[in-house]
């Protein structure tokens, strides 16, 4: 009787996707925007990701929808619209999977229906028509038997790279060969772009080997998957920072990049005459000048280590570090240390001191986010997990799947996940309070997942140190700060004195500024970067719906961003990696409504179609 | 109509398989021989990895069946045997896998049977049942959550690999780090076994690079995956020798191996009284000792290069090369090369100097066997190319079923295809021998793979080259030798002269000998390595069934051999882990049948249950 009931079910949703994609491809191919917006709920959202849009955005509400339609329907001209697999029913809402093809690219879509009509709807380019190269394409192509004298053109590939910028110029420069760098690049050499990265680092892997010992990654390794290149089979569910670090490495070499190491790029204009930009390049004590189509800047969302001011630091005795330089040493064992923050690393931290034998005290200057890491590993795992790949969920898929869901629902999501968890994990909360920790769940509720699209910190996924915050073998002072140091102590705001050996500042780092390179006015005309303009805190309305100048065209021509963690830059490497290629093979990419820089006027009208400030060819 | 057919032979398939593996389990719970015995053919192979005697062997017949099972079906009472997967009908013969258990381990079983009777049997150890730690074992098992003072002891992975030796042994040392020795690292460390690697070069992976520019593996790179790891998405079917390289290092530092680089094994004794290896390891200019229980050889099957001795060759004044030191240059455009050999690499080095517009002629001293890239990737791809997979063979399984053929049937089967291939590609052939090439298809018509176990060398897979043979791009003398060099000419054994302004010798290496390190009377204790015991040239008989000394006990207690293609390396490397581990953990593990060393005397007769030299804990 179930699996009638099952089947039944199935065959209505396979049927609900199909009469609506029917009925969508018939409307799209006469043009017809008022049948197309009778297909959708008043208050559907569309997410487009390059295949109407040339551009990443959410288009909220019919008015929206119709508006985007006006400008992109007729040179998009989309067709072929077809199921791709069986549909799924959740709760009342039907969910498909469906192909299409543009004028110069295959699509996917996600659609989500309510009742019959759209209520959310994801399209995505995956591949140019005229170049088909997903990573398993080399596989197939290649077949040397008869081809010897074209075997032994095998370039020798560290050569090749110093070429680079010598005897020819790359058509896109990566500045930055970081765990974002480096899958970009690989998107790139799939894709046949020139591409040279570049790295003020002797080895950029070190950014993960020069943190802190007990830095693991907390998002599962099945999700935290690079593009084209698995890890392998016996790879942790939390690899460490020296095994990410010793990945990262491989990832370079194995998949063939042209990366120049020990090489800082000091200086990038853009020369509007010839639409090329100059790099400055410092490297073995030499300035090298590169010219370069498309400039990805991939530094990271953070800068220097940020430590506070604070009153009598030159007179204390003890040890004082930001935790970016913690290691862990036997020196601490019986010592008294003072952990400043109550983010990820100033619990990491603390933990790794209590391990050592040392006496921990953390300073809570202001509420945390915490989950616990089950509830984080649960919510990958629906779409990543073993479970999942079981159910036929390959990771492609789950990625497509999760960009389905627009930044508005993924938020109401997560304010859904809040109150359960509170529910579930109500003991480990109160436990934590009881320990006077200050909890919060973020201005609107949402909880962790928000809070890094917003405003990266200020919150803890937990992986045991909670536990010892809870039974008080890391002690707590919360809801002070620091206002001075004293010889051998740590003086709180609330007058209350802290005897210390050591003090770590766990007190997170600047936000990164792309100024050092491309110089005030760019970054300027470029404008804030990751956010969503939620108008919490430090993310500034208005809202964009997406996250700001990532992946996407800016203002400024020739200029991209790409960051993230690595999960996310799998799939957004792969959204930017054809954007750059459609243009190095000159392919007319009408951006629809480039961002605004300083995000400080409303959200823009309409613009009619094809005017040169909205849809200009970018 | 067609559906129903294959719908009943597959029922039938599989209930052959039930019954045979249902009588089978019967009469081995009861121990009763000639119940089992009646269950084989009188011709029937049983190949048996380690699941019952704790070795590599094949028993071939009735007889040798009735011994083996004398020997060791008590003390392995195996039971549970059980069918896995569909059975598969093919021509006469039903094919199916079993899974069973014995006191200590879980196996594997492949049974291809003829009229219900069992033709081969291939019964395999796959897991001990104190440790089963496949692969993906650790991902399954480590969650950190709760236990941060755990993940603070995260070892400083390069200090620990310098830690071993000095303040604690390793219980294993493998000699060579080469893809065979770090395969078997990562089983070892999977299995956690205390390994340590060593390996005389700096970067072992050099013994790749360092080869001539075109090499490139000829065998499909979906056969020649490593362990536990796979080559990305986008690596080509025949990955160049450089990217070979960089992936060994990328292997080596994921798979988190302790391996000593730049230290020379130079001396290896066994202490009988206290069951122990003492190596001396030269580094740094320093020699260390070192102490393991178990001691596994892995330097590769050749050794030093073989030139051979041609008078007047101090005479020559044009350039004079070992194969091995062959670069491509453009130095050799419209030069005069002599290439002396007609193996593999005299191909390659001929193309490429070809390739790279030089007058080249090859001079083939003796037949060579040739074959067809093409012929070779479907050999590989019905097991384990893209259409196998999608059968649902999986790379593991697809290893199960190619160790379910035993030695004599595997000759067989390329006898026939030797047959096949000679109509099939008569054109090519006939080609190469208007050209004047000396075909062979080796002493008993069974090609290039028979070739590879016996006496590896005088074959090649056709990639292009023998193309330019035909067409005369690459000259060709062939049925001579080269009897002397003068100033700028080769004089040839017909009396010919070629004049020349390179010489290049692709004739080969010397065969790797293990005396260097463990002296003559150990390696004269342990015997010859590799090799059938065919009968064949440079592979003396008597018949052995199985590669000499490979992946099993060999006559000297703790010592180990492993060598081997990549592909090859993946599934033995398991096999002789799993040995090394259970010695480890101090399980019984009598050994059935230590192959004699020397070989020289007839196959041994029957050894009763028990006595301490067949059967002799090792």
């Amino acid at each position: 009787m179930d699996a009638i009931t099952t089947y039944e079910a199935k065959i209505t949703a396979d049927e609900q996707v199909d009469k609506w994609l029917s009925k969508f491809g018939t409307a799209a191919s006469a043009a017809n925007i008022d049948a197309l917006l009778a297909l959708f709920h008043a208050d559907a959202s569309w997410r487009d990701l390059l295949a109407f849009t040339w551009n990443i955005g959410t288009a909220e509400g019919r008015d929206a929808i119709r508006e985007m339609l006006g400008a992109c329907l007729a040179r998009t001209a989309p067709l072929a619209w077809r199921r791709k697999g069986p549909a799924r029913l959740d709760d009342e809402i039907v969910e498909g999977v469906a192909t299409f093809e543009t004028r110069v690219a295959r699509c996917k879509a996600v659609i989500r229906l309510r009742h019959g009509k759209a209520w959310t709807l994801l399209t995505c380019m995956s591949e140019l028509k005229e170049l088909e190269a997903g990573f398993d394409a080399r596989r197939r192509v290649e077949y040397p038997n008869g081809r010897v004298h074209d075997r032994t053109k095998q370039p020798h590939h560290e050569e090749e790279s110093e070429k680079l910028a010598t005897t020819r110029q790359p058509y896109c420069v990566v500045v930055g060969a970081g765990h974002c760098g480096i899958a970009l690049g690989a998107q790139l050499r799939q894709l046949g772009v020139p591409t040279l990265l570049i790295d003020s680092r002797e080895r950029p892997s070190d950014t993960w080997r020069d943190r802190h010992d007990s830095l693991s990654l907390h998002s599962p390794s099945y999700f935290d998957q690079m593009p084209g290149f698995s890890y392998p089979a016996n790879w942790p569910l939390h690899p460490s920072k020296d095994q990410l670090a010793n990945w990262l490495d491989a990832y370079r070499s194995v998949m063939d990049l042209d990366v120049w190491t020990s090489a800082k790029c000091v200086a990038a204009a853009f020369d509007d005459a010839c639409g090329r930009w100059r790099l400055k390049v410092n490297r073995y004590g030499g300035t090298i000048e590169l010219k370069c189509e498309q400039l990805v800047l991939a530094t990271g969302l953070f800068g220097a280590p940020k430590v506070p001011e604070i009153p009598g630091k030159e007179r204390f005795k003890g040890l004082q570090r930001h935790a970016s330089q913690y290691r862990r040493s036997p020196d601490y064992s019986g010592r008294r240390c003072v952990v400043v923050g109550a983010g990820t690393t100033a619990h990491d931290v603390a933990a790794d001191l209590w391990g050592s034998g040392a006496d921990v005290t953390m300073v809570q200057r202001s509420p945390t986010i915490v989950m616990k890491l089950e509830a984080l590993i649960e919510g990958f795992s629906q779409l990543y997990g073993e479970a999942a790949k079981a159910r036929g969920i390959t990771t492609e898929l789950a990625d497509l799947l999760f960009a389905a869901t627009p930044m508005r629902h993924l938020v109401r999501m997560h304010q859904e996940l809040v109150t359960q968890l509170k529910q579930r994990h109500a003991r480990f909360y109160q436990g934590l309070e009881r320990a006077g920790f200050q909890l919060t769940f973020g201005e609107d509720e949402s909880g962790v997942f928000p809070q890094i699209l917003r405003d990266p910190g200020g919150y803890y996924i937990d992986v045991g140190a909670s536990e010892l915050v809870i039974d008080g073998r890391i002690k707590l002072k919360s809801g002070v700060g620091v206002s001075a140091l004293a010889e051998d102590s740590v003086v709180l705001s609330d007058g209350s004195e802290l005897p210390a050996d050591a003090i770590f500042y766990a007190t997170g780092y600047e936000r990164m500024s792309v100024a050092p390179i491309v110089g005030e006015k760019i970054a300027a005309k470029a404008g804030r970067l990751w956010g969503l303009g939620s108008g919490t805190r430090n993310d500034p309305g208005p809202w964009e719906s997406e996250l700001r100048n990532m992946w996407k065209p800016t203002q400024q021509t020739g200029l991209w961003f790409h960051a993230g963690g690595i999960g996310m830059s799998r799939f957004y490497s792969r959204i930017l990696a054809l954007q750059i290629k459609a243009r190095q093979i000159g392919l007319s990419t009408p951006v629809y409504k480039v961002a605004d820089a300083l995000h400080a006027a409303p959200l823009r009208a309409a613009v009619p179609t094809g005017t040169a400030s909205a849809c200009a060819a970018r």
